[in-house]
């Protein structure tokens, strides 16, 4: 039974997410049903993290078992035509030891969460980021982020339908950069709780907006309260940016963000 | 009749070109038609440059006289809500002398060429890059750019439907730069051609694959002849990134291109 993992890069805006659903299109509808047509037999894709609808994946992983040895270009070839003009590309596929587990081999996932600040939208990335009119104060929102790193209980920044046994995570990662009129959070953790990164990231808008003060987040870190916290960020502004695998498996990087 | 300029963004995706068409959606149409029902009388927009069917623009200018003095925040806001899913995004409006013209007043004008050079497409870029699979040389590519520098007959370099009455111009900058997968062609003259950025890019994609050698630039511009030269390259790699006045008439700047 070869493995395969592969590397890929897909639209939020045009699934219902990454987890397939009974009568909606998702991530993993697609890449099953175009799989199995490949190998010729089912295939289960295990994926490095669910992303929710509206998310976008620039270099999600997932991996399955096949029965015979197969042709990766080619496969990559075929999921790519019947991918196009859908939102998903394949970036590459690579075969892997047995033991190789997108979800339990990963070891770090990183996100980036991208805000347009501006007095007017953008055309060309209506969908692929979350506008903000209101000027931001992106220092406090710097450092509001500089809290959230570490080892916390992040009860008060998951969803109340999260199912994790618990709420303690650790951020290796938080910073928040501008790029002209972009504002753009880059978050890293061995793993995220459900809506974790749009409730945090809810909240430093909040921060950011001056509606709250920094210390916020201490409260809501200590309160461990998800009513405490600020509201879910949309999710066109999210993008599943990387997973970390040791020793690395892909021969190319995940896809780079392009702000128009 | 005060005067007021727009600099504009859009989705060339959406629309069948700038100029206004008969019977199909064009960017002018829903300036003129907008505008109309703002002002309560009819408008003529111009343009600093026409782009063709599924040309993108970051910064395109135009200009409209109105019979009376407006409010170009609120003009700003009907715009960019009339706009939404449209394609169409009104990054600032400002009032301007009489004698701004934004096409005669215009200086310079540039643009930007996205190609994605990858074994797999992106599905996030998709319509937003000119997809080339098998490896471009680069660096032949930025030696053929830089032979199109100054002023040259570039007739060679231009659709055979070109009404302009010659085809001298002066090409002040072409640069080809690598970001990852993506190579980005900068290019900034006072004027161009019909189809001359995208035929210039055909040309140096030509080059980039090794078909023709860096010295088919010094025998297109020797033969002026439009059959010597590549294909025209797609519309949907081409921005109109930014137009240059002096003085300078927009508080804001034109939107921008940003790897990350």
């Amino acid at each position: 039974m070869p493995r395969y993992a592969l590397l890929i890069e897909y639209d939020g805006s045009r699934f219902f997410g990454f987890q397939r659903q009974r009568e909606a299109p998702s991530v993993q509808q697609f890449l099953e049903d175009t799989i199995t047509l490949f190998v010729k037999h089912p295939v289960i894709i295990h994926g490095a993290g669910r992303t929710d609808t509206g998310v976008h994946a620039l270099g999600q992983v997932v991996h399955f078992d096949a029965d015979h040895s197969i042709d990766t270009d080619k496969l990559r070839g075929c999921l790519n035509f019947y991918g196009k003009g859908k939102g998903v590309s394949v970036i590459d596929i690579v075969h892997v030891d047995d033991d190789f587990h997108a979800r339990f081999s990963a070891l770090e996932r990183s996100y980036i969460y991208v805000i347009l600040n501006h007095q007017s939208s953008s055309a060309l990335m209506e969908g692929r980021c979350t506008y903000v009119y209101p000027v931001l104060d992106i220092e406090a929102m710097a450092r509001a982020s500089q809290k959230l790193l570490g080892t916390h209980d992040f009860n008060g920044f998951r969803s109340v339908h999260c199912q994790a046994n618990n709420a303690i995570r650790t951020l290796n990662k938080c910073t928040v950069t501008q790029h002209g009129s972009y504002i753009v959070t880059t978050l890293r953790a061995r793993s995220f709780l459900h809506n974790q990164v749009r409730i945090m990231m809810g909240t430093l808008i909040q921060i950011g907006l001056g509606r709250q003060p920094v210390t916020w987040i201490d409260d809501i870190l200590n309160l461990k309260d998800r009513v405490k916290s600020g509201p879910t960020a949309p999710p066109h502004g999210l993008y599943f940016k990387a997973v970390t695998f040791d020793p690395d498996v892909f021969t190319q990087s995940s896809r780079q963000l392009v702000f128009l």
